[in-house]
């Protein structure tokens, strides 16, 4: 059975954090954005879902079952290729990190649309340069020490000794997080040095290494949910 | 082993999620937000958890374990307590149906809050009729018309034969939309018959019944998730 992952094209997107825990398990996948007409094909695919039907993309079909929601997703692989542990107490709490990253992942990308995802950026300028300044100065650092004081007492993983899917998202949100505000993450990342270490971790991983350097990683850009615009960086 | 809610008191919030799971189930719990001084000391207990912080509250302990995340603490619930199917498809598809609703509670949370959480009402109440405004006419529609969908396809509960904990949420968010919106939500209703009737199948169940007579069961108000504003009504 090989699994597909349905997604938007053109951006990593949500998509990206179920990529990454395909790849770091090596798990094989057809990656249908990565197709001619992908979005075409998405689109349908998502009318014809009538048994668990999702409300968005991104979905992964794994032999009769289709899961949605990102973070429903990981739990998924999480528990099916050994990217989470076996214990209820390792399982909730690496579900659990993982929500914290999705509600996270939410205010960045509703940090340029505070308004409404249906409009243009351009048109919610003003109101996307007030909420980012709360982002910058309250949200990131409330977060991102959340996250470095776990990684500073469990040593390594967010959850002890081994990387579970959770690592693989905070791993992600630190690039796509450089990549959008290189200003703030510099003074950030001053106070909040276990992220980094992190960072590096994840991304010298063999499996994780060569996907980075694929045609299979893309780009950030300014369609998706970390996007640069110098005026909302620090 | 009598389970412990931890949250703030005076809203139903998104303790209430939890609440309902609780209730429903006929599980034995401590409340600790309708002690006196609940919010001293939730706020200590929340630094005190080093093991599985939470990033904020509602926490559920259990035993040993600490659980956070709305939705992690109903898949919790619902693994353990019989709110959820036990096959994988019906697992995963009840927790998706649940992460859609803590996307749609979010929304609903930002409309009134579209710059930041830490700033009042009043200090972005332009903003707020703007996000509301979309939120009226274009998500709240596509939401409701989702859950309806899949109620009118499934028969009676969201997962088909047996009420789950999404059932349970999707009841309170009706509630508080009908609080929240009252003029929206009577244009919305008519065209979404599903919703009515799920919310009034959940109303009568026994315990539910007796948990909304009882003084457990708090009001909403201007500080919580759902706030009725009539200038951000249609």
């Amino acid at each position: 059975m090989t699994y597909e992952l349905w997604y938007w094209s053109g951006i990593p997107g949500r998509g990206e954090f179920v990529r990454l825990a395909l790849e770091d398990a090596g798990i094989a996948y057809r990656d249908i954005a990565l197709e001619e007409g992908g979005d075409e094909k998405m689109m349908a695919q998502l009318k014809a879902e009538k048994h668990t039907p999702p409300f968005a993309p991104p979905f992964l079909k794994a032999g009769k079952l289709t899961i949605a929601q990102t973070a429903n997703i990981l739990l998924f692989l999480g528990e099916k290729h050994g990217l989470a542990p076996k214990s209820d107490a390792g399982r909730y709490w690496v579900h659990q990190l993982q929500l914290t990253i999705a509600d996270l992942v939410a205010e960045i990308h509703d940090a340029h649309h505070p308004i409404a995802g249906s409009l243009y950026y351009k048109d919610q300028k003003h109101e996307a340069a007030r909420r980012t300044k709360h982002l910058r100065e309250e949200r990131l650092p409330k977060y991102l020490g959340y996250f470095d004081a776990i990684l500073a007492r469990n040593g390594g993983w967010l959850a002890g000794k081994r990387l579970t899917y959770a690592d693989l998202s905070l791993f992600h949100v630190m690039e796509g997080l450089r990549y959008a505000f290189p200003n703030a993450m510099r003074k950030l990342e001053k106070t909040h040095r276990e992220l980094g270490a992190l960072h590096d971790r994840v991304a010298k991983r063999p499996r994780i290494a060569a996907y980075l350097k694929s045609d299979r990683r893309q780009p950030f850009n300014e369609d998706g949910l970390f996007r640069h615009y110098p005026e909302l960086d620090a």
